[in-house]
C-alpha cells in the first residue's frame, strides 16, 4: 500500500423526503444567499426546484437562480454563473441535479475567488479557494456529490477537461433515493454503468498488497451486480435505488481507492467519445471500458481472475487462468448488455472512421499515458477499433 | 434502508513516517498549543513521542502533556486532562496512542468547553463544544481514530460508559503502520478481534434491503481473516499491518454500519467483563461475541448463512440452513482461537460466579436491552453462561 492522505469533509443526508432540509443544511455550512444550479425541465417538471426554493424561504435564506446546465456541462454556462454569483453576492452554490449540474456548480465555485480564467484550472492548475457547494442528487453515477472532481467540456473545439480538489468536495449532499425513481431505464443504466468504471478504474492497480481496498471495490461492484437488474425491471425499487445510491458515492469518494496507483485511461478514452457525439458518459463507458480490459489483460492475469471469480462468480480453471481472465471481461460485457447498454461504436452512434480524430484529441502525441498499462497513440487507438467492432 | 446522516470530516494520513508531519496537521487544523495525551512507556521508549514533539518545534506549535492513560481509560486522569488544558490554555488535544488515549483525548476535548461535570456526556448528554482533537495512532483497534465515540471507566466502581457525537470526531488522524509492528502479537489479535466485532455489531441487523453495507461490512471481515493471520506469524509484514489499519478505520467510521439498524449488545456485554476483571477489550469480545452469536442465530439463520458462507467460505447446506448458519460461528471462533485469544471465561481470566454481578452492572434490570435480538437480564445471564463454558 503506498501513503495516502484522505479527507472527505461531506455531510452526507440520506433519505426520503431530505430534500426538504436544503435549506437548514446550508445555514449550517454558513451560506445566507445561494446561487441556485440546475439542469432542465425535470427538476422544474416535478416540483423538485419548487420544494428546495421553499426549504431556502423557510429557513431565510435567499437565493438567485441559474438553470440551463446541459450533459457534459459547457464552459460558457459556467461563465455566466460566475458572473451572477459576483453581481448577486452569492455565498454559496447548491446543485441540483447529477454530475454534470454539480461539477458545472463546482466550476463557478472555484472560478468566483479566482482573479483569472477558471479554465486554468481544467489546464493544470491547482484551485486553492471556491465558494462552498451544496448538492441535491438526482441521479447516482457521477459520484461527484462526494468527490473533489469536477469535469466542464470547452465549447470551442468541445474539449473535456477535469479538475479535482478537496477544497471541491460538497460542504453537504442530500441523496434522496426516491428522486432517482423517475429516471429512465437507459439513463439509469449508464449511471449504473459510470459507477462500476469508477470502481474498476481503482481496481486495476500495479499496486500490490491492497487487500482492504480490493475487497471494498469488489462490495460495490457486488451491489452493483446485484441491484441494478432490480432497477432496470422496476424503476420504482426504493430500497434497490438505495443501495445503488450509497455505492455510488462509496464508488468515488475515493475510500475504496487510497494508497494504490489507479488507472483513469477508460474515463480518458471515453471523455473523447462523449466529447466529440455528446453520447451519455455512462454509454460511452460501457463501450470502451470492456475493450480497455481485452487491450489489457495480459498485462495481469490473476487480477482479472480475481475479478472474474470474485465479482462475477466464474469458476476459476486453475489449467488455463487466462480463459477465467477472459471469461470476466465477458461476463461484464454480457451484464452491460443485459441492462440495456450499447457495446460497440454502432450501437452507441460513433464511427470507425473517426478514430484518428479521437486519438488526436487524447493528446498523447508521441508519448505514452501512465496507467494499469501505459498506452501510446496507437494503443489507443487499437482499444478503439476493439470498441468499434465488440460482440457478446 | 433507513434514512441517515454521514459526516466523517476527519482528514486521514496515511503511510510509513507521517507522524513527523503532526506539527503541520496540527497547525493547518487550527491548534496553536497543544496538550499531548499518551499512555505509558512503548511510546517514550520508541522514541516515537520526541519526533512528535520535534514535529511540534519544528513547526512552531507549543504543548504541554499528560501521560499515564491506562487501557480502559478512566475519569481521575480526564479531569487532571481538563484542568491542565484550562491553566495552559491549550487549544487542541493530540492523542498518540492507542483507542484508549484517544477516548480520554476526546472526553477531555468535551470537557474543557464545559462548565459542569464531563461525566454528564457518559450520563446520556450529548457534548455541543470540544476542543479539536487530533490523533496519531499506535494500534489497529478500537476505530476511535474515525469515530464519533469515546468510552471512559469511571474509576468509582469500575462504571464503563461511552457517548458519541461528531464534533468528537478527529480532526486529523495520523495513520502509521509501521508503529504498530511492535505491538506485540497478543495485543495484535486484541485489536484484530475489536475491528471485527466494529463490523459485525452493525452487520447483524434487523434492516432488510442492505446490501451495500452487508457488502463493505463483508469487505472489511474478509481483509481481517486473510491479514491477520499474517502479521500474527509476522509482526514485522508491513502491508499486511498496513491493510489492517484501513480496515481498522473503515470499521469503525460508520461508512459500513449507515442506514441500517445496529446491535452493540457484545460490546455492551464485554464492557462489564473488562469493567471489572480490567481485561483487553478485544479479548473479552473474543470469548462474549460468538456466545452471543449462539444465543441469537435463530432469530435469522439466512443473515447468519450469508455470514458464513460470505466471509467464511462455508458451503451452503441448503437441506438444513441451520447447519451452516452454526458453522459460521464455529468458524470464528476457531479463527479468534487461531490468532491467540481466548474463547471462554477460564481463558480470558473470568469467573462464573461472578455473572450475577456482571448482569447487575449491565444494569438491564427487569427491562430489555434494544438490539438485533432484545435482551432481558436472563438472556444476559445465559450469554455469560454460554461464553464461560465455550469450547472449540
Amino acid at each position: 500500500m503506498e501513503n495516502f492522505n484522505f479527507y472527505s469533509p461531506t455531510e452526507f443526508v440520506f433519505g426520503m423526503g431530505r430534500e426538504s432540509e436544503c435549506g437548514e443544511y446550508v445555514k449550517k455550512h454558513g451560506g445566507h444567499k445561494v446561487l441556485l444550479h440546475y439542469g432542465g425541465g425535470s427538476a422544474v417538471r416535478s416540483g423538485l426546484l419548487d420544494r428546495v426554493k421553499e426549504s431556502f424561504e423557510k429557513s431565510g435564506v435567499g437565493y438567485c437562480e441559474l438553470g440551463g446546465v446541459q450533459p457534459n456541462p459547457r464552459d460558457t454556462l459556467v461563465y455566466k454563473g460566475i458572473e451572477l454569483c459576483r453581481c448577486e453576492g452569492a455565498d454559496m452554490i447548491v446543485a441540483v441535479g447529477g454530475g454534470s449540474v454539480i461539477d458545472s456548480a463546482k466550476a463557478i465555485a472555484a472560478g468566483v475567488p479566482y482573479e483569472g480564467d477558471f479554465w486554468d484550472f481544467y489546464s493544470g492548475k491547482a484551485p486553492e479557494k471556491a465558494l462552498p457547494v451544496g448538492v441535491v442528487l438526482t441521479i447516482a453515477a457521477a459520484g461527484s456529490e462526494g468527490s473533489p472532481d469536477s469535469v466542464i467540456t470547452k465549447e470551442e473545439g468541445m474539449l473535456k477537461r477535469g479538475t479535482g480538489a478537496d477544497i471541491l468536495r460538497p460542504k453537504f449532499s442530500i441523496l434522496d433515493p426516491e428522486l432517482t425513481q423517475t429516471l429512465p431505464p437507459y439513463q439509469t443504466a449508464c449511471g449504473a454503468t459510470d459507477i462500476m468504471a469508477h470502481v474498476f478504474e481503482r481496481y486495476f492497480t500495479n499496486t500490490k498488497d491492497v487487500e482492504i481496498t480490493d475487497r471494498l471495490c469488489e462490495a460495490v461492484l457486488l451491489t452493483m451486480v446485484k441491484e441494478t437488474p432490480r432497477v432496470i425491471s422496476d424503476p420504482d425499487d426504493y430500497q434497490a435505488r438505495a443501495n445503488i445510491m450509497w455505492a455510488g458515492m462509496v464508488a468515488h469518494n475515493n475510500i475504496v481507492g487510497v494508497g494504490r496507483q489507479q488507472d483513469w485511461n477508460s474515463h480518458g478514452l471515453e471523455h473523447e467519445l462523449s466529447g466529440l457525439y455528446d453520447c451519455a458518459h455512462g454509454a460511452g463507458l460501457a463501450v470502451i471500458m470492456p475493450a480497455w480490459m481485452e487491450f489489457v489483460y495480459k498485462h495481469d492475469i490473476m487480477r482479472f481472475c480475481q475479478m472474474a471469480t470474485r465479482v462475477f462468480s466464474c469458476d476459476m480453471d486453475y489449467a488455463c487462468p487466462e480463459n477465467t481472465a477472459y471469461e470476466g471481461i465477458r461476463c461484464f460485457r454480457n451484464f452491460l448488455h443485459s441492462i440495456g447498454m450499447p457495446i460497440n461504436f454502432q450501437e452507441l452512434g460513433a464511427r470507425e472512421e473517426d478514430i484518428p480524430v479521437l486519438v488526436e484529441k487524447l493528446g498523447i502525441g508521441s508519448g505514452k499515458r501512465a496507467g494499469f498499462v501505459e498506452l501510446s497513440s496507437e494503443d489507443a487507438a487499437e482499444i478503439y477499433r476493439i470498441a468499434a467492432h465488440a460482440e457478446l
